[in-house]
């Protein structure tokens, strides 16, 4: 990793205006600037953990959580995150609550929100609907921040919506980044996002897009890969053509994992569920109409079951750069013979990457804490200088 | 807002004695001086936070919630204060707890309370039962504590029992007091509390009651306003006839919601259950008839249709002060056409009011911050000035 | 209580090397400076939050729980000693998470990690199962940890396994010490941990294990009663053997209550499921033979209610030592006619004892934070002097 001042200092390079008081949503809509700027503060947020040196900037508040699907990592990514920033977690459990009497989505917003400086939110379980749910948060907290309602206007980062995972995404860049050996050295590698058969149905997305809208801004080479009828959202295949061009990149598509594998430097291969299936249960899903749903599961099970191939077994790694391409994943993985009985990956090939795939993980609390961080500093090289100086301890016993 | 200091000094004037050490129920076991002081410390507390001074009084310590009904905006308060005081909030769900293995009120209070500063209580589905719980946990904690087996007593604060909602009741209060500029102009303003029409059947009570029993204390001109058969607790108004005479106020009751509208400053209008219906529910519980309560439930929601023209109308809120009255809730309310086919308000009246709704619920996290201050220290106006003379910031994004 | 002063003169002269670094699981792990040194750790810790000196070593960081088995007072417990300390908890509530979905231990464990220094775990249920998950978990975060995955090394404190409840019998010993005026007193003491009736099957043998493991350490004279067929680990037995030898204790066995309770200072006496049972009962849950568990519930209860004389009576307590023995349990208890129909305990009895017992839980709190604590600080008498001369209060309230 670079040194702490060569991070300030790049971030010093950087106008991250757009970023002061706003809220992190799809990477696309963020420019390269602000990009890099959320990377190497993931890094010198790191940096300073490491060295026992507290990061805290608030004495108190709340970082609200609101998990409209299960999640491990992600959960524990944000609590860390807060953690470290000195935010007290309070999650909103939907069940719990008293949502279901009727109130609209402004009102828990703002019910929420009247000591919270950030609001990190999961939504992606149908298409059209995480995004936007977002999106009404945060006019929601403006306008109750505008009327004098709330003291302060919670910044709002997105945990998966149905387009877009970006810290996911922005977490694999910069594990990319660092094993690469710096961000100079992706221009022309390819990186494969492929498909990959589970006995699951319906998985989000998001994942895939967020690795394509990312990727393609950094002059690689990204080949999406998957098999008929597994299209992702034509709009971010869009956004990844144009990333493409504009980085001096490349987009591809293909039906063939294997043409698809053959040199590549990075794999980063699981399963998700087609776009148009998507979109037909978002529909079924507004007509409540849960045995249409229930019908579009089986008919998508077995139509997973017809591409069992797809995985990154150890005979589409060895097509692979030098057979040692980068094995990426999200994780949990669903392993041939451990978690599956068929799954997206060969458990020697899972298990041989494993403590890069956990390495890759360990991102994500940084990548949150840095989005959260670069909303509240309208100069944060200055604030990680000031951090540095101040020099508090994290913890005594690290004397 | 007043200025801090003449917040501090009107505490100062109080004897606040009665609060040090104590616990939060009814408002009417409080005297005025009392109720004054958790007013002035709420808007002390807060001036503090607008101005980046953190108000932690804590390093460490846990704020114990135990709620025995779903709630968000009351949960979410309780974190809140919790929070800006520098306690940490431990939830007992019961769930999944030992309770259920035959432990006693005293076992159960006084194991969640060793290093609890805080306890904070949400019970009020039966009559009779959330008030005799709370006094319960107080005297265990009391016990415990003279016993030596508790480092310290925690205070309790009372989110909502079964015929108070204090919390609720004295953020309304503040709003209103805030809303009308000043506390002294509420002399002589007519506040009706009216039953509204809600397709839901059972709810709690305790906020009619707490306001009628709270805002005859400040000479205003209060009427309880329900279809017949939708009484309140006698003893509640026995109180507010006994605080409107001291406070040269008045109190009436009426089952003419047109009569109650007329002219009235500020209206309050919300669903309850009939008291003597709760009060056979919570028989019928007793005695684990819980077909009784189903059957009971049935009966219920067939009289309430019987009154669907009871709801905060335009037709009705024209009948006001110059058409103007203050519209309160305490949310989440069954809106006309929008949570409910038919409800307690109107859409546009609501959406009208929408700002001072919000506004209204923003008060309550610094009421229960300022009844927890207010049992923790000797000489609160003192602690307050010291809070500010410490002038700790709370963020440093904030500088 | 000793002295601050002598309880760190204790420590400083104890070897605590053991510790550092390291986790806390079965008592008989440790040796006598390690054990000695948790005692003397809990009571200096307890010390300084009754004079309001904060024991907070971290400025930031989490303390991550896993129950899997309901809990109140444990949750409690974890949750204050990591408040105490300065960490956040954060709960692996295993159904919010995505664990069913084929991950591994050593990636859960990885994944929760990040920034957690402490792991606190529960898992009783099954009989070698919660010791070897516990042992899964340390061995993944230090290879994690080695690996440069996590930043720092969470320590391990196990909240009950199947075999030992550290836990539980270090507060218990604590309390002995304290009740008994002094280590040194329990030399030669008769302490009975004897089986009892109660209506539930099933309930862990861990408690009843950990104290003959814990208490033959210390000259005492053990006696293990219990009626035929509730036979302890043998394993735990030997260690219980070898103990009371080194010791110059005694350990001892009997199926006849009466005689165990003849002139004992202590009584311990709770209800617990024979080993053989809990076995069998694993062995049909690795089958997924529910019906099979069902039908062995049902024959312990069945077992259970034979021996319904075995309880701590009145009769039973005049047999102890001037009738006056130490009564204890790890609550809640059984009470006749109170919680149960027949029970572990008559109500006379708990009534009686009711303050010992509440103060017995109160040390698990700080059991837990010296566990914790010893794990952090090579030299932990000169961290907890520091703690004292830094002098930071934990309430400004208290001043």
């Amino acid at each position: 990793m670079a040194e702490f001042k060569d991070l300030v200092k790049n971030i010093e390079d950087k106008n991250t205006s757009g970023l002061y008081g706003g809220d992190f949503l799809q990477t696309w809509e963020k420019n390269d600037d602000e990009i890099d700027a959320v990377l190497n503060t993931a890094d010198a947020l790191r940096d300073l953990r490491e060295r026992n040196i507290s990061t805290k900037i608030f004495d108190s508040g709340l970082g609200v959580s609101i998990f409209r699907d299960n999640s491990t990592r992600t959960r524990f990514s944000f609590a860390s995150a807060c953690n470290m920033l000195g935010l007290a977690v309070q999650d909103l459990d939907e069940k719990k609550s008293q949502i279901s009497h009727g109130e609209t989505v402004r009102e828990t917003a703002t019910m929420i929100s009247f000591m919270a400086d950030v609001i990190g939110i999961r939504d992606d379980m149908y298409i059209g609907k995480g995004d936007a749910y977002m999106r009404e948060v945060i006019e929601s907290v403006k306008e109750s921040h505008e009327a004098g309602i709330l003291e302060q206007r919670p910044n709002l980062v997105d945990l998966q919506d149905d387009q877009d995972h970006p810290t996911q995404a922005l977490a694999d860049l910069d594990h990319i980044i660092h094993e690469l050996g710096g961000v100079e050295n992706l221009k022309g590698k390819k990186i494969v996002m492929s498909w990959a058969y589970s006995p699951s149905y319906g998985k989000p997305l998001s994942v895939a897009q967020g690795i394509i809208g990312l990727m393609t801004r950094f002059g690689m080479d990204v080949v999406l890969a998957h098999p008929e009828g597994y299209e992702v959202m034509p709009e971010v295949e869009e956004i990844a053509k144009k990333n493409a061009e504009k980085s001096g990149g490349k987009y591809s598509k293909t039906n063939d994992m294997k043409e698809a594998f053959k040199d590549a430097d990075v794999i980063y291969c699981k399963s998700w569920a087609p776009f148009k299936a998507m979109e037909e249960r978002t529909e079924l899903y507004g007509k409540g109409d849960f045995d249409g749903i229930d019908k579009l599961e089986e008919e998508l099970l077995v139509q997973n079951a017809n591409h069992k191939d797809w995985a990154a077994t150890e005979e589409m790694m060895s097509l692979t750069k030098d057979g040692k391409a980068l094995y990426m994943h999200p994780l949990p993985a669903d392993i041939t013979g451990v978690s599956a009985e068929e799954g997206e990956v060969d458990a020697s090939v899972f298990d041989r990457y494993r403590d890069e795939l956990y390495r890759e993980a360990s991102y994500k609390p940084y990548v949150i804490a840095a989005m959260i961080f670069l909303s509240k500093f309208q100069d944060p090289a200055k604030a990680l200088k000031d951090l540095e100086a101040r020099g508090t301890e994290r913890s005594i016993s690290k004397k």
